[in-house]
């Protein structure tokens, strides 16, 4: 009964897991792990982002983000400060110290990139990303 | 720096966690999780295997495989036998009470699969799937 669901599941789960271990590794003697360095990356770029603004990029539970933004901020990589707009919410925004490290971050993400995409064409990761959303939004529409 | 690597690498991610929120979601009166029913769909198919074929498979550490084939078998699902050919390996098959769920565990997996992709063409998943093939097994190249 192998099917190509299950195919392609099987190399989505793989490709999953094998990144999870690459960047915790590369990662670690920052002490950042895999399920954080993603919200930096997003700070790197848009400089002040709130706790839901985080949630709606990543589609990730509050809990979770919850304690992956304070795992951040207890290792001074983030500092959160009262929204002013909006009291019950907070702004976010990295540190001197996550800037620091920025660039390694960064360099890992492109070695990676590098070692499993450099073959493939930007058009071709393009269609894949477009699929895989358009699949992503399906599965986040069902009743939770 | 938005890039196309990471519009990818987000979409595999959030389909990953969300197939796991699922999966462990349908299975759980069954007391089965994400991690498990991997192995059961596995021995379903092939009736016999070692706990490195399984290995193999998934590409799933030692650690890892051990602790979930030793959940399924606490939990009655897997009956582990030595191996006569080799009597350092065990041979797993699955037991009556795991033939009893099996068409429950197809059942869900036919589901997410109809929510996510019907209306993806068989083309588009082999093409995905090979493309994603292509790029784990370079994930895999590398030294670890």
């Amino acid at each position: 009964m192998e099917n190509i669901y299950e195919e392609l599941g099987r190399w989505i789960s793989i490709l999953y897991r094998q990144f999870q271990i690459y960047i915790n590794n590369e990662l670690k003697d920052l002490d950042i792990k895999s399920g954080e360095y993603i919200y930096l990356i997003k700070l790197y770029e848009d400089q002040e982002l709130t706790q839901e603004d985080l949630a709606k990029i990543y589609y990730i539970d509050k809990a979770a983000i919850t304690r992956s933004i304070k795992g951040l901020e207890d290792k001074g990589y983030i500092k959160r400060t009262r929204n002013e707009r909006d009291k019950r919410s907070y702004s976010i925004k990295v540190t001197e110290k996550a800037l620091r490290v920025k660039k390694r971050i960064y360099n890992a993400l492109k070695d990676w990139d590098d070692l499993i995409a450099s073959d493939v064409k930007d058009e071709d990761l393009k269609y894949m990303s477009n699929k895989l959303k358009e699949m992503s939004i399906k599965a986040l529409s069902r009743d939770q």
